[in-house]
């Protein structure tokens, strides 16, 4: 049987990296189905939607997304509904994409791009998992109004929504204690319980669950201060849990860490092992159609998607070893250049790691 | 006219601290009025409550409060509103402090103290203005429920509410776009206005405002981006308006890029300039009594209250040459010590800036 993946290769950079990261997938000899459509500016502009109702019905029909990145500045203007963010804000709740993980990982050959001190980040190995369908980001009520109350009652306000549900924290939970067993046997539960009924509730919840892994040492820690500690001590970190909110934050901040954020993939997840495979880095409208962009963010997502959602470990196995491969040969797209490496583009990205493989 | 102190050491290493910041101010022969009080735990122990009335009062009958830290371990199984934060909570509410400022500077003698290669923080002079009495730290409803919709309705969930008026926004906004003019002209305003309606508002709020300060660039930029930005290239920032929660993340971040918490001051003003000054770094109750916290940040704390509340700036400036002539000198306390400089203690410290006054 073959594995149905639905291809949204957006704006931007998103076509040229999305296709090397198909050439590298079809190098593997595995029978996939791969159905291509729009999403974000380029959906909205051919359909006036940025998720139409027939990329969705796509995503949710397949094993997995492979989704390259979505925005423009010219789409600022546009209501918010219209923009292409709103394409992966739908796309995370319809398919409820409730774990997300964004490793943040400092390859040897390029500490230097590091704006840290090459002893802080050598080394540095990660994993923050964001919570993605719930906070803020989709609580209700929202909205604009008259301010119902407090000193400037009367005023013209907008507000929003933060809430959680056991049942949302619960699930995270066990996530990250079992990504964590896997790994160092800790987790890092980010909150700011001294502040928010819901990461009180946040922290109450994930100290419950852990009774279930015991095996697992778990911290608790507020945002503010664990903002601090990515910056002066990362490798002190290991399995970071978080929010959507703080998540979103947390895991930007620890991917600039490596100076790098071209070569860092990121994975979505539901309940079902159904999940949509993204780099970390966005759309880059400034460097789109030159053949300049890194592809190996999304060669990397590719290698996350068949190891978490097709069940196929050794050939994301394969792929990774081929990308560390093509570093330690010294190719480099400009993003991630130094002196003494050989610069090349998107396409030249691609055809090493398919030589590689 | 003396000028009237409310002096709140706290807990942990305040009292050691605020101890140098008052002798460095009686140093300089200006009429103040000095009244302490108990706060955080210290008053929790001895009221039962960590903001008795009577501190309150004390405070709001001041110019200025000159503040410590409060916090310990051992509050943390307290309720909720009888943990010291609540202190600083409650005094922020109740004085109606809006504008908090948080400096970031890196000494150039303290530059190898950063995880940070030196060219990229040696020189930076950042200020992040965060409004402190609003958004998601005191918007109501907030609180337990069962829920009442989306895909868990009738699970137990925590909520809260995100907020700002309009002329919440307006009066920070005025304070931020006027501490950019006296800078470097530039105002970056971080927010979320992708996601959250609250920081749409903000954003066009923001924008509004702007028409009233023609002479200062404006950028927006949002919150996760921000986050990066400031790991990445922090020089290239000078002047950083936010909201609460974005500005706790954004600010000890920022706060340790330099490396050198022990050294950076803070300000929460009031419409009226009263104001509350505190160091931006923590209790540090594991090495509270022995005489070697930094009181560096308390004292520069002190030369801002000078600056900002009580119209002195002849009195800050000689506080600041005299901390800058100090690291000069090659003192330090042991969180800032490095090879080939004097390690002294809190009060050796404290006698040397008022030896340099
Ligand atoms: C584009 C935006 C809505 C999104 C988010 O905030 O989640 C992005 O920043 C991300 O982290 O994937
Ligand atoms: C102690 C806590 C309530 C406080 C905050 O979150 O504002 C602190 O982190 C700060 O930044 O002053």
């Amino acid at each position: 049987m073959s594995m149905k993946i639905a291809v949204l290769p957006g704006d931007g950079i998103g076509t040229e990296i999305v296709a090397e990261a198909l050439r590298v997938l079809q190098a593997l000899d595995l029978a996939f189905e791969f159905e291509q459509a729009l999403v974000g500016g380029a959906a909205y502009e051919a359909h006036g939607h940025p998720l139409p109702e027939s990329t969705l019905k796509l995503a949710q029909a397949a094993d997995a997304v492979l989704f390259g990145a979505v925005g423009d500045w010219k789409y600022d203007t546009l209501e918010r509904a219209l923009r292409p963010e709103q394409a992966i804000l739908g796309l995370r709740k319809h398919l409820q994409l409730f774990a997300n993980f964004r490793p943040a990982i400092c390859y040897p050959e390029l500490t230097a791009a590091s704006s840290l001190k090459p002893e802080i980040v050598s080394g540095l190995d990660l994993l923050i998992i964001r919570e993605l369908t719930g906070d803020i980001y989709f609580g209700q009520p929202r909205g604009r109004r008259s301010a119902p109350d407090g000193a400037f009652a009367g005023a013209p306000e907008a507000f929003d929504t933060m809430r959680y549900t056991r049942p949302e924290i619960e699930r995270i939970a066990h996530v990250a204690f079992q990504a964590a067993r896997k790994r160092r046997g800790k987790l890092l539960s980010v909150d700011k319980a001294n502040v928010l009924e819901t990461f009180q509730f946040w922290r109450d919840v994930v100290t419950e669950v852990h009774a279930q892994y015991p095996d697992v040492e778990l911290e608790h820690m507020y945002v503010d201060n664990a903002a601090m500690q990515l910056v002066k001590a990362p490798k002190r970190l290991d399995v970071v849990v978080t929010g959507n909110m703080f998540g979103d934050i947390l895991s930007d901040e620890a991917a600039m860490l490596t100076g790098s954020i071209g070569m860092l993939p990121s994975a979505s997840l539901n309940a079902r092992n159904q999940g949509l495979y993204e780099p970390s880095h966005g759309s880059a409208p400034d460097i789109a159609g030159k053949g300049v962009a890194n592809p190996l963010a999304t060669i990397l997502s590719a290698a996350m998607m068949l190891r978490y959602s097709l069940d196929q470990a050794d050939a994301a196995d394969r792929i990774e070893t081929a990308v560390r491969a093509v570093l330690a040969a010294g190719l480099r797209t400009p993003d991630i250049w130094s002196e003494g490496t050989r610069k090349v583009g998107t396409r030249e990205m691609g055809d090493a790691v398919v030589a590689a493989l």
